[in-house]
């Protein structure tokens, strides 16, 4: 007692373990990267395109979202008030304008009541994961190369994940198949799986209107769940557009996630969820029928309460003004995404296709739409490879193997194009070539990279 | 095969059990009551007052903040708008001013990069929370009744809770010394204690300065951290103004919980987190040693990536138009509640203090300042009477042992005025007194209420 015990002694290792997930830390090592090599050109940043934004644009939203309230729905200047600044509806205020907007751009109608306005499309994933995994047996499964987000938020709500495999084509439902069977072997609940059809983050592969109807018929066949997340839909360079799978979705098996992140802008922090699905109560309880989105709802409450009333009425007043088409309020930024694509494609061609001996172990996908390629390199493409790449080449760009959490992709890297010139694409390739003729010349005369 | 199987079956018992808590879903019938007797008077909505709300402030607390952005910190254009539209950086980008408005208002100094800006406070004890339960040995202790944002913060998080009994002088710093023992007599490591030191929710207790020094003493024996919650210290309505314990803290043994909820607006969802304790890293790593709130600002990359940009920028704002003093910004609103509190207190004594045989059947707590007063009734005060309470009398409060998770305060009201009129309180506080009335007369003739 009289001596004094001192301050408290905190060891990560007391900490929950998700602090220290690799496929987390990795992403910080990028940022370390990008701010260490300043005129490195970064195919690694997955923000959108921001030659668009005007902080003066806010406050007109705020003012059209006002306007909305008042002339469209009626309210006393005294609700007005209360819906920018009180605690509000748990399931958020810009549900009946989510839902317009997915009619105008989708064809898709949806009950105003089933969406849930999220702190971002990552506070859903959340929600969704920890409603769903109730004990140890349950388990959710993902295609895999699987986004990064997603990977964080089942760590955070504990939730655990399989892979399945993709190919160009998206998901492997055969593999999807053999993965629900084997967790079952061993005795395990698989609840839902994971998808993007379209432009998938870090793949760039999409799904074909074949694979799409037979997700759905394979989930209610086993009798799973599909996670839908489509936030690169709207930025297709080519091609016919497909159906979501909550388009095709008769049987409220598909929960759908939205976002405006790659839309009105990423510091809003405003994304949503669909989940339409009823869920039968406790017999115990005497009480009716919920969706699943009420019961998202009551999770919501005890993580944020609501959705930031001011970052709603911001995209609520940006909807309004493009007529809650978001291809509308897009255009400009899906026309710049269709140039970089084009960009990466015709760089890598004319830096790989044309160097002899290079062009048969370089290889790359062709998306055709999102803000991803993914290129498949002669070596190794780890956190240690990136390093030399940016201190010796200027050329960042993230390793695909963060993404298959360590067992697949070490030798591919992604290229993110968002924010890029074409001028800085073009050379950001050149340098990739660069690169690949260093290795290439130390494969040759047997020196590893330091 | 051939037969279809159908949708899939969701059952509310496959779903996290915390979407059935019954601390929360009970504030749901609140509501519900509230929406079906209109004309009741409420004590039950604890939202803060919403008079001097206006939704032109909100473009002026934006433009302030580009022009601190500009000005102040000398950023260029492109990083201006970058601030307001990007993803920006995970521990939130009005630290600085929050680290101000702390120095301003409590004399405290805290380093800025010791703070995360969080989706609310609500999130903020999410984080915490998951941070600090590593695994099944791990408890949190908490001064019960406890805030119901916290037990659900706990049960979404997965954090099991103690109780600990509370006083008039708030948490009983002896129980708390027990509540320790017993708990690592069971094998389990007591990590953290949560207590709100003035005018608590619910019960509007609040710490002398003896005890919150003697809660510093015991924590740092027995290596425990406190968490400190302060929401309602800028509405004293007497006495001294306390150190809070933040301010008292010499070994960083307090993690500090803020939010702007009840000074600028609940809708925005701003709150934060000072955790400036130093972690250990685990010794093969080789990382160097982080702050907890680096820690928990990874948490909060899976949760909700940062806190909305619009809405941290609105709080910025404010901060700055009121010289980052919440006491000066908030000084009408504590006004409000100042007059509010001694129109509760005069009207409960003139109604129970001078009706013969009812002065010594019901009690109520005397807060120097806050929101809230616990009534004490000659009877059980569940959710059945509060109903009853609604439909016969037209009076709202919210029954106290939801706060205890159903172990105590089962003739407990809590009483919140802060949305009230005078007017409004002495109506309602008449009622109260007619429901009194109402079950004496019952249980002197035997009668049961409906």
């Amino acid at each position: 007692m009289s001596i004094k015990p001192g301050p408290i002694r905190l060891r990560v290792t007391d900490l929950h373990e998700s602090v220290d997930d690799p496929a987390l830390t990795s992403m910080t090592l990028l940022n370390e990267l990008a701010g260490r090599y300043p005129d490195a050109v970064s195919f690694s940043a997955g923000r959108p395109f921001e030659g668009f934004y005007d902080v003066e644009d806010l406050s007109r939203h705020l003012m059209t979202f006002k306007s909305y309230l008042e002339d469209e729905k009626g309210l006393p200047a005294e609700q007005v008030r209360r819906t920018f600044f009180q605690y509000g509806r748990t399931k958020g205020f810009i549900h009946e304008l989510i839902a317009r907007q997915l009619e105008v751009d989708e064809g898709l109608i949806v009950d105003p009541e089933s969406i849930v306005v999220t702190t971002g499309c990552q506070e859903a994933m959340v929600l969704l994961l920890r409603a769903l995994v109730r004990d140890a047996r349950d388990v959710i499964l993902a295609a895999t190369p699987n986004y990064v987000g997603f990977i964080g938020a089942a760590r955070v709500a504990g939730a655990p994940l399989r892979s399945v495999r993709e190919h160009e084509g998206g998901i492997d439902l055969e593999d999807l198949e053999r993965q629900i069977a084997a967790a079952r072997r061993e005795g395990l609940r698989p609840r839902a799986c994971y998808v993007v059809p379209d432009f998938a983050n870090p793949s760039g592969a999409s799904m074909s209107l074949v694979d799409r109807i037979a997700l759905l018929e394979l989930a209610e066949r086993e009798q799973i769940l599909v996670i839908e997340d489509n936030p690169y839909t709207l930025f297709r360079a080519g091609g016919p557009q497909l159906p979501m799978l909550k388009t095709l979705d008769e049987q409220h098996q598909v929960i759908h996630l939205g976002s405006f992140a790659k839309s009105a802008f990423a510091g809003a922090r405003v994304g949503y969820v669909i989940a339409d699905q009823p869920v039968t109560p406790d017999g115990a309880s005497g009480a009716g029928p919920l969706l699943l989105a009420d019961h998202l709802a009551k999770l919501k409450s005890m993580v944020t309460l609501n959705t930031s009333s001011v970052a709603q009425a911001v995209i609520g007043g940006y909807l309004l003004e493009n007529g809650c088409s978001l291809k509308r309020a897009t255009a400009r930024e899906a026309a710049v995404y269709r140039q970089n694509l084009a960009t990466v494609l015709d760089s890598l061609k004319s830096v790989f296709g044309t160097l002899p001996g290079l062009s048969q172990d370089v290889s790359w996908n062709t998306p055709q739409g999102g803000m991803f390629v993914v290129v498949t390199l002669p070596f190794t493409a780890d956190d240690a490879m990136l390093e030399y790449s940016a201190s010796k080449f200027g050329v960042l760009w993230t390793p695909m193997h963060h993404f298959y959490e360590g067992t697949a992709g070490f030798r591919q890297a992604r290229l993110s194009f968002s924010v890029l010139t074409p001028e800085q694409i073009t050379l950001g390739v050149g340098r990739l070539g660069a690169l690949v003729q260093d290795q290439r010349a130390r494969h040759l005369v047997g020196v590893a990279h330091s």
